[in-house]
């Protein structure tokens, strides 16, 4: 048995919007252990929303459909599904009273397009909108499948899926049992390098284990079917374990975890402060940190210095490192983080300079060229990274600060004052 | 002749991430004037993937996949096609050498489960991945019938597409009708306004305007249709110049143009320079500033003052203005822009701070309130904003931050000095 979610709208096809509806059916059918292998997005267009009932009634059980429910002639959806299981359309009077009441209450009259609204399949059970005025259904058209229709509207569908389709699958017996996920993220290993590290946990059946890459970061989705979650996590927690035992220092964190939020539980179990200089980053170390709620308790600010004259004036570094050095050396990233930490009075002091691209490379410097500096009590020390000329400038951007608040992160756990 | 884009990965139909690929892919085609009518997504499984090539063949000339593409054993995009089209996967010298370039200019060994990514289907034209790993491929397994294969990582597919795919369909003869947009942007304007305001013109045929609004920005569409993109212009340039006309200073730029870059062309027209103090936004400013390559020229740098202790000594605010006045207050917004203007020497000064919450909030100080600091030759002004307690914490940081450039924007447009 399983689902398959079919999206109708031209507005799909030409790109216009995101098809954040297949999301959210999707997680909502993995929720209820409901397996989806297959989604379709179509136009408003009768002939190829039959082809495509066509296909998915030969290959899933229950056709999930949103979109082309609304009072327009392109809102085909109804049409298609009625003529695809040779029956028609009547006009339901309860859904008529229903339209009528809600246009009233908001100081209304019912246009005469929203008669279309009422035109159900004979037999279908209709499946009410409490805040639009396109109802949906939910119909067995014959036996071993199910339809569900839903507006295109995302409040409004989601508000139909929670209250009147969910408990309606769980009555079918559908949804008892439940697919629990636990994201891994890991940082400053590569995906093939992972893989081969937990390659006997990729061809589990219960939890799989799948890896993901994107953006410079690694994810293991680690996925278990169970009937409730206390027993789906039961079997994710010894498998999650021995992966982050594997992947050591380069695991950082589960799911919402970001690197700046897992810094700013370290910090403050420490009870130490941050300050951050920024060169080829402008700004986007500090604003990863403060995208937490609460960093004010650790982050206390920071210097970009974005122009020479600001790092001379305001983080130390002297004309003679920028001349014969240059702003992307050890030595001025060094001096960057010791100066903003002087400055500010914090614990730690974190910069980075770099070549972002896609000007700025120079004889021997590249684009990519990266370096990130840590000041503590201890000291300073620089890291030298290079991103790659091929990558564009939101990308060294984005790895440059990942980077940065990594190597702080590192620092972090391993060592102790 | 139409297109039809299979995206793959289980990660879709588990809704771990949105389809993001497929709604790119689908502006793309329409750009190109290339019919689409399905797109279908299904998980990392080598028989529902050659399903869905069975029916995509039956019904479209060519296929665009996204995703399966890694160097993992649930990467079975090529492994489906060459089996589909009953034909075997070589490996290719060229691909292997490319990767192998790729790592050690990372500093780094290629793993021997990146081989995999260099074994395509016999008589496949390999698509280059200029920043990533995965290659793709352009193939005619048949007549009649073209494949297209990309990464799931969508800024490696956007350069793939943009640099190799393109060029390759219009060498083909597709794409001979374009349709051409431009997306006007505006700032400080509700849709429902502008959309009142600019009414006649969302009616028009060819070209048609259609509206957008998001994070608190409102875009028009304005698309036409035609035999090359300079006919397509020539529809659409009366209509874009009539609407922006209408809109005045609420109209800031098109299409790439953002808030930053906008601010940018201005700054350097001027030979002015900017300073930026930040408390709320945390560097999200300076991050929006240094987004647009060649910032240098005008942007000088930033402190975020996130703690009070660095509000008064680097930036002037004084204790007796935290204590009656708070931190988030006319003066204190005032006296940041001032003070980094000062400490920087720039011509001009912008500061933020507010409550972004989700706490933070005090008796008469809700969250979602925001002062605007802007400092000159000229004196300083302040502005307030209400960005509303039921946003979130993202949602407030990203307004404030556009609202402060869009401030210093029109500042700049409307003065002379």
């Amino acid at each position: 048995m399983s689902a398959e979610i079919i999206c109708i709208g031209t507005e799909l096809l030409l790109g216009d919007i995101v098809n954040g509806n297949a999301q959210y059916l999707a997680k909502q059918l993995a929720r209820l252990g409901i397996p989806h292998y297959y989604q379709t997005v179509v136009g408003d267009n009768i002939e190829r929303i039959k082809q495509a009932i066509a296909i998915g009634t030969s290959r899933s059980q229950i056709l999930i459909f949103t979109g082309g429910l609304g009072p327009t002639p392109d809102d085909l959806t109804c049409e298609a599904i009625a003529s695809f299981f040779d029956t028609t359309l009547e006009e339901r009077q309860e859904i008529i009273e229903d339209l009528q009441r809600k246009y009233s209450a908001r100081g209304r009259v019912m246009a005469s397009s929203n008669r279309k609204q009422a035109l159900m399949p004979q037999g279908a059970e209709i499946l009410y909108n409490p805040t639009g005025t396109a109802p949906g259904i939910i119909w067995q058209p014959r036996s071993g499948i199910t339809i569900l229709t839903f507006p295109g509207v995302t409040s409004e569908m989601h508000r139909m899926w929670e209250e009147t389709a969910v408990p309606y699958l769980q009555n079918q017996g559908w949804g008892k049992t439940v697919i629990y996920s636990r994201m891994l993220k890991f940082w400053g290993v590569a995906e093939s390098t992972l893989a081969e590290k937990v390659n006997p946990y990729l061809n589990l059946s219960n939890p799989t284990v799948a890896t993901y890459a994107g953006k410079g970061e690694v994810k293991l989705r680690v996925s278990a079917k169970a009937e409730n979650s206390e027993l789906a996590e039961a079997l994710i927690n010894p498998v999650t374990q021995k992966i982050q035992n594997i992947a050591g220092l380069d695991y950082y964190g589960a799911d919402k975890d970001t690197l700046a939020s897992v810094i700013g539980v370290l910090l403050y179990q420490r009870g130490e402060t941050l300050a951050v200089a920024e060169s080829c980053t402008g700004g986007l170390v500090g604003k990863m940190l403060t995208d937490i709620s609460g960093s004010s308790d650790y982050f206390w600010g920071s210097i970009t210095a974005y122009d020479n004259r600001v790092k001379q004036e305001l983080l130390g570094v002297t004309s003679q490192d920028l001349e014969t050095l240059g702003a992307v050396s050890a030595v001025v990233a060094e001096k960057m983080s010791a100066g903003v930490r002087l400055r500010l009075g914090t614990t730690w002091g974190l910069s980075v300079t770099g070549i972002a691209g896609p000007s700025g490379e120079s004889n021997n410097k590249p684009i990519g060229l990266v370096y990130i500096g840590l000041a503590s009590s201890q000291g300073t020390i620089s890291f030298e990274n290079h991103f790659g000329a091929s990558r564009d400038r939101t990308s060294i951007r984005h790895l440059s600060a990942c980077t940065a608040l990594d190597i702080l992160r590192r620092e972090l756990i391993t060592t102790k004052y």
